[in-house]
């Protein structure tokens, strides 16, 4: 049988909860929801990067990034991202930020595919991102 | 060719569209959303457990296990699992009972990743709940 | 390494930011948010192929097609839709046009699995559906 593995960045909490940040199984690596919390600071509540946009859609995407790595993989190989906003409004900023981010990862391969969805998030929450990839 | 299955657990409706409840490919399988309905009735419209989140919780996870279980996979082979609430306020309480159900899953390997995101849902509905698992 | 290969339909722009309309790795396609614009045309900005709610429908399946069908895939292949609707009373009529739409595609393999549930979308837009494949 295949093991399914936790993946715990040390940017993360352990998981205050039943649920992994991402699992790793054979070639498939799921990514849960990631918002713009700052990297986990020990007697610390969960702390957003700051109250713009701009600021928690790079956390959000760092923390993506973390768990990617964390499972072996970066984000060449993840196929699909869900971008969960709170306000219309904010897609052309947050494509602009997206774009500029994902300039610079020097990507090898394609983009992932994309859905973005205006939803409700917890108060001062603007952003939430997660990612499937597929290795190997 | 792999064959595509259709999950159809016996508490559920023939599913009275053109979609499944669940499907399996190879190792993949895929478990629709699942809302707090009770088990399916001849005759009867599909009815939620009870107005509560709690009842509504508890029944839509045990109809994501009852496709998985008919797909032959346990809520260790879980990935990923969506979870749209209706209300902000809701999330605390839902983490409580999912806490509090997967406890006594005794999984044997990590649980899934997740996301949780506030959306609309039907008159009366509180949750809803949809799965991606790995098997083998 | 497997590759990573980006689907991008005649009937779809270049993609205009760091996204695929669906990419492919190995045996797992993944199509991305589609909605109801109508196929592209050079030098025209995207337009949807009409204000109602069978038109969007109608168009964001086509384009979903589209892009399975650029990955070698069809609608057999598919294990999830996700359908992203803008109100709830929209519901009875998306499940009629989803049926008959799929009635016509000669399935040989049980349909999706779906999820359905009510977002935000920019103005004038209705519905978003994005899929899961598994291919072989």
């Amino acid at each position: 049988m295949t093991e399914k593995i936790a993946l715990t960045p040390k940017t993360h909490t352990v998981p205050p909860a039943k649920f992994s940040h991402g699992v790793k199984k054979g070639t498939i690596l799921q990514v849960a929801g990631q918002v713009g919390f700052l990297p986990h600071e020990e007697g610390k509540p969960p702390t957003p990067a700051g109250p713009t946009l701009r600021e928690q859609t790079l956390q959000a995407l760092a923390n993506v990034q973390a768990i990617l790595e964390e499972g072996g993989a970066t984000w060449d190989d993840v196929m699909m991202i869900r971008v969960y906003l709170t306000d219309v409004d904010h897609f052309a900023e947050m494509n602009e930020i997206y774009n500029a981010y994902f300039e610079e990862q020097n990507l090898t391969q394609p983009p992932a595919a994309r859905t973005t969805v205006y939803v409700g998030l917890p108060p001062g929450l603007l952003i939430e991102i997660d990612a499937l990839a597929v290795l190997g």
